[in-house]
């Protein structure tokens, strides 16, 4: 859904900044142009993410890959990912720049597809939806790692949701719920309006004024059954995405509880995954 | 040493990310030019990295900002780290962006730390570097926040250092490992000769064919002894540098078996650390 | 709602397209350092956009600007819009590029203005949206232009809304529409659902799949009212958007028949509306 | 003359800003590795600009495109002007941004034409120069849409021409126009000097003063006819240049007054000529 | 008339090309925040070039700078050119660079100077043009200089002059240079005709076919004024452009035999000026 | 070891500078479409560098070319050193961005070749380095030529090596040099100390102190000899590097004399060595 790849300009930028000034190494030895093959398997389980990245930094080095998996493929170790020949220079290039985008990336789609399984385990299969905390200069390639692990992108940005926090509302202390979900309605009449609430009783009276989506912060699990409780007579009833703190140990409690949704941070955090890497003379 | 920091035109790129339309709740509510105040505080114990990027964000977004801490500070929870005022609009718009940037960089920071303290537990202090396997395009800032919680950069791409791997020597088997110093001196006499091995023979043998340092791959700390010992006549000793998989629980011990410094990418894989954000009317 | 601003950068470019190499006649005369000012007005009734463009024209060819209006203001024949000093080099580099896109943004917000205006006139006050039909590298201009003039954006990109063509639907004629909106809800559970149809009978049937929005492409009025009477015991009914060759002699029309909102390229085309300029000595 | 053209990280550009996280409703419906085809037809009378650049869209996208009509072809309705193949997901994506590039280029590029037409009714052929009132950002397509309407481009900026306004002699008060012209020659040897004048006496000071183009500003047709007969003894005679608010209704009458060319910005602000678009499963 | 000057974002990116991991010496040696200034000097006679990009590079490090001088003062050695004050740290950052940039720009400026000069002692005062033979990527710095220097640019690239070489005719052997002639002022009316020719009998045939400038490439003195003679009874006569390895040495000789212009690249290769350089604490 | 390359972008750049427009001669006389060749010859004794760029610029603008060299060969007078064949509006378009640059990148290239011979007739084989007093923006190509000519670089930025000056110890007058090389060992561990000295007498002290280069600036012959003689108990020896005004005349008694490597930026500012370029109908 989201393209885990970067454009030509982009990849030219990545090896400039490892390599301003040429591989020091590489050409002092004189083995540049000594034709090469390098082979990247996966050293643990994995899902994969960031292979056609991995492929463009080879190829735009100056190499020849061969892609052997695709993005979201679940791999056992030992799987062969991507093969590609070329001048030594070209595979010593890429070589690190391919490998640390695979295992980072891998290891967030692997942390992704785990929670995904471990909501599922809730009893429904509900979408999980990741946050924008990403590292500055980073979104395009953590939000791609995170769908290649099924799950979703949470809101992207300002300008593509309309989403009211306690931030907002303080400067309208008088205004009440539904006439901001007017106001808004007249500017976005095409986008659906979301809120997020501290309580239940909040969450009941944000679905009162029209809220199409509420978002649960913090929530235990006892608090959204209470909060679908409450709203069990509204048609349609508002989407409750539950939001703050879960992950795969309390992902299932949540859904259990009612939750039409997970919202998280979670996966950004995971360890990288191993990707092992064989680069040898090709004669 | 490493200035984490960010230019204008990147500082504007990350807001035009995350709003390349504007803030559409905020300005759907009407309340973008009301005044407003921001105070960012650390919710757990942290070393502050980011702070200067933090407030590029809110002043280049349109806010006055003042910063009450400097990258590198380790500060107790509940401190306060930036505050600043200006239209509501402006705040809202930086409000994320600094505060996710704070966490993440002051939690790669006050791994760094804990690492740094970890290494000093092995009776030496050593300096901790930190490799170059960062996410691509944010380089720049990981590297800043592993200095800002006191280690050093290892080698931050293939042009300023040289660093002979087996997967270079494999293109020259009857190149003795003297010959291939003498090359790499020629093309690079300013800069130290740096060699991965991989048993303390190897590292020997390193050692007397004038590499300065040399990177003991997954050596144990035994391992590691055995390989001061085996240099003990040569002077000066080139300096050994313990590599793969040490964080906080081993840092010690290598260190204590003779490790002149400490490879690693470990801070990298950090959990965010928690900043809070009050976000309210300035009247 | 959408910032018709440009950032330093930008303006800095479009400067540098205009004079790569200095103002030839200002320098050949020898009269850029003198001191000068420059006055823009209004040479026709108009409603005010890229006022801050050209603001930032000015102040970063080396101009001191001062603002007298805001994009937005509807203002009459003659009024004052932006006043700087600066010495004349400065002056004259900024000059057209700031009148022109006075002219043009202004000509599209006074278009969008006037749309707005007509379609109230159908009795109801509904969004007037448009869409992103605009010149390749001129989307964001072109899209703050008519935001100045009241309407609204339509969808602003294929990332950030769920749209559903007859051109996707050709390639899944097996599957019933309700499903298309399931699988669609699953990856876009925040969003509205948005479809186009041809026909009131289709529009029923969007609407009875679950689609949140529907479009009516180039339906007449009387089929508009059609639709509505068919979707009458629908609650909630779904936003139903009028697109297709609506200007301002039939929005008014398609509102009384029912329309929740206009969809419409037609603000884009609009005529530029003159800004008068003097550039005087300053002494 | 002018390439009607971008390049690769233009076109990269452009895809990324309409799509920044990929094409939600093809990828959400599963259908963007369908093998597709997309064909775009003239819906009326048009001369074609802009179809280098529709290409590069499809085939950045991922695209395999024929390009069936070339810029400046004159073609009536029902001309297929560009054919493509390639997976639906990479054909969705460039479909829109094509077809817009292409209605709006040739509406300028036909309103040029027309204009073209029109001066021709005067009796001689004589150049049709558009100016640089484009809208910023959008410079080079619309001077490349003119070009491939058969008109030339004025001044491109401050930088190529020398070109003096009114608001240039006001600073300099007591140097004659030949002065001027003196000095202008002196740093610009290779170039045109070109004036604008407001009377035709002015026009003959001018011409006496040594100016190579006289731009007529508001002249009506009378007063040019005026001018070219105070200018009858001169030879060579400087080139008459004929501008402000001249179009279709008005060119020929310029022209038949003895204007040498018509400056003019008139095709700017044509309104798009509609192109048609099939895009189908490819089967 | 060509600005000297880089802006903001060009300044940054030369920072960063030098530093982009920030200055290691000064900060390891922990004195990047001690007060300190720096002070330019001319260590030669010179013409000052660069001046606003030296002070720009200062100031983006993050130094406060006064600027003594100005680009095309001819300066005597010792004069002082810059002062600045700031941390440590930010003027270590800028100094080389300010430095080699005041020193290779001055040093063009100042054989620009005295090529001028040169071509004076041939008895008129003629505009010495500078071709665009500059180093890619260097161009507006190289130009600014020789503008700074007392010359001006001649051609600046392919679209602002219309230039016919022996490389054009070749491709049309049929047709008279005066049909070429017309053909191009079709397209370039408000442009003067450029070609280069070969010998005065082609110089001769060149002006009867209408061509405005005459490049004479390589001609001798003597051939000059033999094709002088040749054109002695038309009026207008082309600007006649003497070209090709003209220098210091024999451009007052081109000059008296009748050029009205000299073409060269001469001063491009000057050697660099010494500029002197004192940094201090300052306490 | 330089890689001397632009990325496709960068030539983009370089032609679009160059050409904003397109290439109006060439266009004016209608024959870019022409098929045609150029061929680009060394017109004198060179050391090639650049030839991959000129290649570039060729393919960019859309000609076929053929490399018949590379860079670093040293090519008599009259070898032919690119050929390509493409429409005439492409291989126009190239022509004299692809000739300059030939002709600069080999005049750098051939005096770095020059020097290091001259150098080598000192009796012994040194390496010889290049500074970093490149002109801003052209470091890449300046540093890419003179490693074809045989040189290498010395010191790239900032960032890279660690080279202490007068002006950093002015800051520090009571740290003793040791104890500034133990800080700099602690943040720097695995590079190279390098100090710059004016006198033997402060050579002995650095290398007492433990810097692992001295850099002799502007040390004549006799005194680099006595520091040799100073210097001569200490195993290992630092490297000395003699640096300031040194060119082919005196490299060989700096060798001689005792330096184990130079510093110059001397071939800088080698004039260009000519390339003759010959375009032609390709019929």
């Amino acid at each position: 859904m989201v393209d885990l790849d970067l454009n030509r300009s982009e990849l030219e930028a990545l090896l400039a900044e490892d390599a301003p000034w040429g591989d020091l190494t590489t050409a002092g030895l004189g083995l540049g142009h000594r034709p090469a093959r390098i082979d990247f398997f996966a050293r643990a389980d994995l899902v994969v993410a960031g292979i056609r990245i991995a492929r463009g930094l080879v190829e735009v080095a100056g190499g020849d890959a061969e892609v052997l998996v695709a993005d979201g493929d679940p791999v056992p170790r030992g799987t062969p990912l991507l093969s590609a020949r070329g001048p030594a220079g070209a595979l010593h290039r890429a070589w690190k720049q391919a490998q640390t985008t695979l295992e980072i990336l891998s290891g967030i789609a692997s942390a992704a597809h785990a929670l995904v399984e471990a909501a599922a385990r809730g009893g429904r299969v509900v979408p999980v939806a990741c946050t924008r905390k990403t590292l500055a200069g980073a979104r395009r390639l953590q939000i791609g790692a995170i769908v290649a692990g099924g799950c979703i992108p949470h809101r992207l940005g300002l300008s593509e949701t309309v989403l009211v926090f306690e931030e907002h509302r303080r400067f309208l202390p008088d205004v009440p719920l539904a006439e901001m979900a007017a106001r808004l309605r007249r500017v976005a009449p095409e986008k659906k309006l979301v809120i997020e609430v501290a309580s239940p009783e909040e969450a009941a009276s944000a679905a009162a004024a029209g809220f199409d989506v509420i978002q649960l912060e913090k929530f235990a699990p006892a608090e959204i059954a209470r909060t679908v409780a409450l709203l069990a007579d509204r048609h349609p009833r508002p989407v409750l995405a539950a939001a703050g703190g879960i992950g795969p140990d309390n992902a299932a409690a949540h859904v259990a509880a009612g939750a039409d949704m997970i919202v998280t941070s979670w996966p950004y955090g995971a360890r990288p995954r191993d990707v092992q890497v064989r680069l040898t003379p090709d004669d």
